[in-house]
């Protein structure tokens, strides 16, 4: 990947409201990074350089004005839109056209942006992948399922795209692809108009290249402000190495203790934690409800379906087999045990440091990688974000996951740009 | 209406079992009933004959087996149905034809059900009616949002049909059609395929004419048994009239209190308590958090399809302007609190038994009713059933509801089947 540096949103808007620029040409912009691109990375599965240019032309014509005034947008292919088929990652579903904007997108319009086409999700955002390859090196995996997304982002080809989560989805392509991933709170924004797959866990993330875009697309899609709150100087931070730190790569716990370092060092407050040992049980309660509830989600498909399921689909389903109702009501009850209890372990801390990934991105793209440092955070609802930081021995990005309370989304954010201010620091 | 007595859900699995009926036969005593009633009634916004009896004789052909084998359901117009249109009462969506059944549909399916069609919603399952009128009187209103089904199943047109409830929309339809309507616990039943209204109050629920019926369908559905556990006797019950109390008409209060009487003199432990003095914050923390999450769900239609809202719908979001997200969240902290609590006041005691609606169904179809003796309940996320008791001054159905704790569903409808059972006796 060349050091290619587009505009950030937050410059478009800025350009774009002070008429600097346009919007054609913001989306020229991007067209010509795909053009050049898109044969090694993959990342989208509908784009239409008339329609996109159109669009663009549109925009400009009125005016455009908002939060998000003349920003392009990816849209991973498990969101409903209306200009573009959706086909969540399936042959099922190819083709398919929503009969409206799913929520999110168009509350992303409403602001002023513009869909610039579909990101490649993996089948219905599980385990099966989709054509996209690591930008920092193609014969790696960007991670999944949100992986066109990510890797779009990554690359240079689009300033902002969404992705959702129900184990890791949106933190681990964020690791994986060296770009910064935001899975705000459990509930923080509407998910009309995405293909469920998990209801208790399925949740709507952003990608960008740095926090403060991050914060202004989770700001527009979830109705509030999108400024970060001024932060006084570098947070509290509890280190916690979770049990998934048993398998994670050398490379990537010496980045964690690499970042804490340094932040003590800069002055931030870092003290190392524990999980409480009943912490442990979430691994696999949600690993568990993950199962149950996509088994329901996709029960249409499964029934009328079945022969267009990849194995790994079909095989997480039979799973849910295996769990009766009363061991997924004791790992619900499990899951709000923790919750509770999350709040206290923090105690005066801002936000736990954790690993985003067991390591760098795997070789191939016949997988997207180990969703493991992302099952406990999703099952417990909270805000969680990925900064990049450091390489590992294959020189591709790792990073660290910094986690806060459910609903101190804003909190997190502001803690994120001290970090990662001081991360990028020399 | 006649006291004309169909078959039940349970009747009609078991003699498809032992061969002595077939599922055509079934389907078109049904559509007599229908081409008998529709006019009056207009339950069905959606229904095809030939269809339906095709449809009915390729199950015969194919030998259907299941827990809903041959049973006919009426399906709301707000959840999706690949053989049907779905217009989720809106004229935006008229004629839309969804690409997957929602999954409670296919669940059924699964199960040897078949779809006869689409029953009348209000308009996004909110305020503005549809053409469905009360069975018992055509110049009353049947309730809403989930007019047709109620309506379908108090007329004897199905056996059973789906609804689904944001405040009120099960309980108050079943009680003014005179039908028994049951809300499982939030989260029971997934609700992919289902037009989102407010995503932490949504909830599916099924009309049946017992109780038994009710809880076959909705144990299909959250992929459970669905055989109520034999009581041992009559529950124990808190009486709680609710602060929804002051403003009930004399019958209904009166029906409650004769209901209680009934119970307590036929051995049941009933106890009267008033609810913690927090609860009462409920009734506008529901109304707050259904107006924004309505607002973002249908972000897509206020951004293009404005005009085609009606004048109450586009009250109703306009009304979320006013709730701040600080306003919103701490909603959300007392419905959390008090869905604690609300554990504790039951004490030792199996349900609740409330008010169902304010009183009778009132005259006049250009509104549905006041949903106000729903909405604290769906905000706890408890799980509600209707029973259908006595009648009042118009001679339209009076009922009770039974709420129990989350989770307590199979507990909710056991007692309900005794207490069913003793009001219904002589």
């Amino acid at each position: 990947m060349t050091t290619f540096m587009p505009m950030s949103a937050r410059q478009i808007v800025e350009r774009i409201a002070q008429r600097t620029t346009t919007v054609e040409a913001v989306v020229r912009a991007c067209l010509e990074r795909i053009a050049e691109r898109e044969p090694t990375v993959g990342a989208w599965t509908w784009l239409n350089v008339d329609d996109a240019l159109a669009e663009a032309r549109r925009l400009d014509a009125a005016g455009v004005r908002g939060a998000l005034a003349g920003v392009p947008l990816g849209v991973k292919d498990l969101i409903d839109t209306v200009q573009y088929p959706t086909a969540y990652g399936s042959s099922i579903y190819a083709g398919h056209r929503p009969a409206w904007d799913a929520a999110c997108v168009a509350r992303a319009r409403a602001a002023g942006a513009l869909v610039l086409g579909k990101t490649v999700t993996t089948e219905f955002a599980t385990y099966c992948p989709g054509k996209t390859a690591n930008p920092h090196d193609p014969r790696a995996t960007p991670g999944g399922s949100s992986s066109g997304s990510a890797a779009a982002v990554a690359d240079g080809m689009v300033p902002l795209a969404y992705g959702t989560q129900t184990a890791a989805s949106v933190i681990r392509p964020a690791a994986y692809c060296g770009v910064v991933g935001f899975k705000p709170s459990f509930g923080r924004i509407c998910r009309a108009g995405v293909k469920p797959l998990s209801e208790s866990l399925d949740t709507i993330g952003v990608f960008a290249r740095d926090v403060a875009d991050a914060a202004l697309f989770a700001g527009v899609l979830s109705g509030r402000a999108g400024r970060i709150p001024a932060a006084a100087g570098l947070p509290r931070i509890v280190l916690c190495r979770t049990p998934a730190a048993e398998r994670a790569e050398p490379a990537a716990l010496a980045t964690l203790e690499a970042a804490a370092a340094r932040l003590a060092q800069k002055g931030a407050t870092v003290v190392e934690h524990d999980l409480p040992g009943v912490f442990e049980g979430l691994y696999a309660a949600q690993t568990e409800i993950m199962a149950v509830e996509a088994a329901e989600a996709l029960s249409h498909e499964v029934a009328c379906h079945a022969t267009q399921l990849s194995t790994p689909l079909r095989q997480l389903i039979a799973s849910a087999e295996s769990v009766t109702p009363d061991r997924y009501v004791a790992d619900q009850q499990l899951a709000q045990r923790c919750r509770a209890q999350f709040d206290t372990f923090l105690g005066d801390a801002d936000v736990l440091m954790t690993l985003s990934a067991l390591g760098e991105a795997p070789e191939g793209l016949a997988a997207t990688g180990d969703p493991l440092c992302g099952r406990l955070w999703t099952l417990l609802g909270v805000p969680c974000l990925h900064l990049p930081f450091g390489v590992g021995p294959r020189g591709l990005p790792l990073g660290v996951q910094l986690v806060a309370r459910h609903g101190e989304d804003e909190r997190l954010l502001a803690a994120g740009e001290a970090v990662f201010g001081a991360l990028c620091a020399r």
